[in-house]
C-alpha cells in the first residue's frame, strides 16, 4: 500500500476547470479506475466539480456497425469545432478492451478530431459490465463539463443493451442507420427506433441518395405511428452522407432543435434529474444481483437450480426462494 | 390460525387435471393468493402438475385501449372452441382490482365467450405489482395446461411494462393495432412493436378496409427495417376485422405458423425454457429489490438522498453507496 501516492483532488479539480488536457485525461483515467481508493477519491473530485457540470449538450449517437458511425462523428464533430464548440467525443463499449488496441483504434478512426484542440477523444473504458462502463461515462460526461466542453457526444457501438444505458444519460439520442442493401442487413436493432429523438440515413451519395431517401420516408411513416419519446417532439427523419458532407448541418439542426423544444416546454431539467435517479437504482439493482451471483452457496446450486426450472422440474418461484433463502433473505 | 383449513393439494391437483371447471377456479384462486400457507401449498399443486403442463400454445394479445382487443378475443376464441379447441383466456393487468367489477368488466365484456363449455375466461389478478400479477398469471397457465387446454390466450392491457412481461411468458406475440384515425391517437406503443411476432390492424371493415389495409403495408415496411424475433421468422403484418370475422381466420393460420417454425427450428423448448429462468431471475430481483425499498432506515434517508441526486448535489454513486450500506452491504 505504500507506493500508493494519495491522489490530490483539489489538483485535478483545478486543473479540470482550467480546460488543463493532460490533467482533464488523468481525471479520466481515474474516474475509469477500479481501485478502491481511486473509487473514493473519484467521488469526491465529482463532488467537487458537480456544481460546475451540465452545461452541455449530451448527444447519444447509436448504430449498426456498417452505417459509417466513425466517418459520421468525425465529420460531426470537425463541423461542430469549426462554429465554435468544443466537442468531446465519449464511447460506451462494454466488449472493448484498451490492450487489444480501442485506443488506437479510436484515434485512427478519428484521426482528424482526435488532432482537433478543440476536441477530446476518449476510447471506451476497458471491458467490463456494461453497469461499470456506463459508470465510468456517466462520471467522464461531468468531468467534461467542468472543463468546458459545451457539446458532448456518446457513441455506443451497439452490444446487448448499450443504447438503453446511453439513452438513459444523454439529452439528445441520434439513431444512425443506412438504406438496406440487402435481407442479410438489418439496418436497426429490436427495440431501438423508440429510443430515437433524430433519426439520419447515412450514406445519401451517389448511387445510395435515393434508396436513402425512401428510407428515410419509410421509416418516417412508422414512427408516425408509434408514441413520440416526448409529447412536445416527434421524431424527424433526416437523409445525409458523413463522407460528402451533403445534409450534416440539418441533421445537427435538429438535434439542437430536440434539446431547445425540451428546454422550452420544461422538459430538460426532469428529464436529467430523472436520469440520475435511475441510474442510481441501477447501480443499487446491480450491486444486489452482483452479491447473489457471486455468492457462493448460491454459486454451488445454481447449475441444478437452472438446469431444474428449464427442464421444468422445479418451478421459478421456488428456485427463486432458494436463491434469496443462501442470502439470509 | 385455527380456522385456517388446510389446502387438500392432492385433490385440487385430481379435479385440475379432471378438467373440473369449479375445482380450477378454486386452485386458480389459490395461485393468486398472498397468504403464505397459500403461497407454499400452490407452489407444491404446481409441483404435481408440471408434469402435466406444456401442452398448450400459448399466445400473448397486446394493444392499447381502442383497438377492439374484447370483441377480437371473444372473436377468435369462439373461432378457436368451434374449432374444437379448449381455450383459456387470462389477463394481467397490474391496475385491476377485482371488486372494482373487473370480473363483471371480463364476463360483460365476452359474453359469448364466458358461457362456452369449452372456454374459460379469467380476469387479471386483482391489482399489486406486475410482478406479483405476472407470477399469479404464470402459474394459471400451469393450471390450464394440465386441465387440458391447448390454446391460452393471455391478454395484456399494455399499462407500464406488462406488454414485455407477457411477451417473456408466450410463444408467439400477437399485436393488435388499427389504422391511425388521427393525430391525437398513437397506435403503438413505445417498443412494442418489436416483440410482435404476428401483428393485426383490427377494424378493416367498411370505410375503414382501406385505411387498415395501406397501415398494414406500411407497418410490414417498418418491420422489414428492423432485426426480427427470430432468425427463421418474419412478422407478417394482416389486417382483419373482429367484427365482421373477416381475415380472423388468416391471422390465427399465422399464429400457428409461427410457432410451428419455432418448433421445427429447434427454437420452441429452448425460448420456454429460458422463459421460465429469466423469470426466475425476475423473481429474485423484484424480492431483492423489495427488501431495499421496505427497509426502514432506507425510507427514512430516500426523500434526502433522491432529492440531491435530483438536485446534481450528490453523485448517483454514492446515493447508492448509502442505501447499500443501510442493508449491510
Amino acid at each position: 500500500m505504500a507506493e500508493r501516492r494519495a491522489v490530490d483532488v483539489p489538483a485535478l479539480a483545478n486543473g479540470v476547470l482550467e480546460g488543463n488536457r493532460s490533467v482533464l485525461a488523468r481525471a479520466v483515467t481515474l474516474v475509469e479506475s477500479r481501485r478502491a481508493d481511486h473509487r473514493e477519491a473519484a467521488q469526491q473530485l465529482l463532488m467537487e466539480l458537480l456544481p460546475q457540470a451540465g452545461g452541455a449538450h449530451r448527444v447519444g449517437i447509436s448504430g449498426v456497425p456498417g452505417v459509417g458511425k466513425s466517418t459520421f462523428i468525425e465529420a460531426l464533430g470537425t463541423m461542430l469545432t469549426g462554429a465554435g464548440h468544443k466537442v468531446a467525443v465519449l464511447a460506451v463499449d462494454p466488449s472493448s478492451t484498451r490492450t487489444r488496441g480501442s485506443i488506437l483504434g479510436d484515434k485512427t478512426r478519428m484521426a482528424k478530431l482526435a488532432n482537433d484542440a478543440n476536441a477530446f477523444v476518449r476510447p471506451s473504458p476497458s471491458a467490463g459490465t456494461l453497469g461499470g462502463v456506463a459508470r465510468a461515462t456517466r462520471e467522464t460526461i461531468v468531468l467534461m463539463e467542468a472543463a468546458g466542453f459545451d457539446v458532448v457526444l456518446v457513441e455506443t457501438v451497439g452490444v446487448g443493451q448499450s443504447e438503453v444505458t446511453v439513452a438513459g444519460m444523454v439529452d439528445t439520442f441520434l439513431l444512425l442507420t443506412i438504406a438496406r442493401t440487402g435481407d442479410a442487413l438489418q439496418g436497426i436493432k429490436k427495440g431501438i427506433l423508440e429510443l430515437a429523438d433524430v433519426v439520419a440515413v447515412n450514406k445519401a451519395d451517389g448511387d445510395h441518395e435515393r434508396p436513402a431517401k425512401a428510407a428515410a420516408r419509410e421509416l418516417a411513416g412508422a414512427l408516425r405511428m408509434m408514441t413520440p419519446t416526448s409529447e412536445s417532439w416527434q421524431p424527424p427523419v433526416l437523409a445525409c452522407s458523413a463522407q460528402t458532407g451533403a445534409g450534416m448541418a440539418e441533421v445537427w439542426e435538429k438535434v439542437t432543435e430536440h434539446r431547445a423544444t425540451l428546454d422550452e416546454h420544461g422538459e430538460l431539467s426532469p428529464k436529467r434529474a430523472t436520469q440520475q435517479v435511475e441510474w442510481m437504482w441501477a447501480m443499487v439493482r446491480d450491486q444486489l444481483l452482483d452479491r447473489v451471483a457471486t455468492d457462493p452457496a448460491v454459486q454451488a446450486e445454481l447449475p441444478t437450480l437452472e438446469a431444474e426450472v428449464r427442464g421444468g422440474d422445479l418451478t421459478a418461484t421456488l428456485a427463486a426462494q432458494r436463491i434469496l433463502g443462501h442470502l439470509g433473505l
